[in-house]
């Protein structure tokens, strides 16, 4: 049932690379319609987060009004990149559809799986160094949030 | 030698909070300057990828005019989510350097580690369910990507 969808995220995926950007594109669907489209702009927009799913999920909150896809499904050209499944997460997209996997896109360049390993691997052992400062001071904000009675949780 | 900066990021994360948005700063540092700041947004831009070190990233970029910040810092009021492990990453930003720790953002009602472990999960055991379709008409853009003679690589 999601063939039609595909189709269109695998043609938004060949623009994309006939404008300068990579070979991905993704729709938003929510209640069998499209709400959100995207391709690949990282490198036309100078923008690293500008994946396809990225793109396309804030096109769908942006038609919405809302942070919150519940009830959305994502299709995108190619499984997503922790980066953009972190993005499905915390858009509360309940199913993803893809076309191309990983090691497909890892035998044309786009190798995931160093990301994957990356994000798997406790602090210490990732290649991107991390370290800590300041950590009493930057409570302040935790307990801004905690006092603050209007709150909005998301 | 970070301190200063991560003042800076505490008063964004505390701005956030201010304005409607979630307890989190973060700036991105190159050659001793700030070239990128960002507060949580995802609430009043309505857009989930709003995090802070999202929004600061795609400041910097845009002040740079390039995806890639390779020698850059990025200085957070808070561990990054995997979300943000992700975009930093793609920025090639070369250092992370935090205040809170997961489990500080834990203790008020900001969960990361179900998504830590979402990521490095293999797709069956994940939560967020994925069905791949038309695998074959997905490779149409990675043969365009493949055969293209002037693609920027990114």
């Amino acid at each position: 049932m999601y063939e039609s969808f595909m189709r269109r995220a695998i043609a938004l995926s060949c623009q994309g690379v006939d404008t300068g950007g990579g070979p991905f594109g993704a729709v938003v669907v929510k209640d069998g319609d499209i709400i959100g489209e995207g391709m690949n702009r990282v490198v036309p927009n100078a923008d690293p987060t500008a994946h396809a799913e990225i793109v396309a999920i804030r096109a769908a909150c942006a038609a919405l009004g809302t942070h919150d896809l519940t009830g959305a499904v994502i299709v995108s050209s190619c499984e997503p990149c922790p980066m953009c499944l972190g993005a499905i997460w915390w858009a509360r997209i309940g199913l993803v559809i893809y076309g191309n996997d990983r090691m497909d896109a890892a035998a044309i360049g786009f190798d995931d799986a160093a990301l994957y390993a990356e994000v798997a691997a406790p602090q210490e052992a990732r290649r991107l160094p991390a370290r800590r400062v300041l950590a009493e001071e930057a409570l302040s904000a935790f307990q801004l949030w905690q006092a603050k009675p209007d709150k909005v949780p998301y």
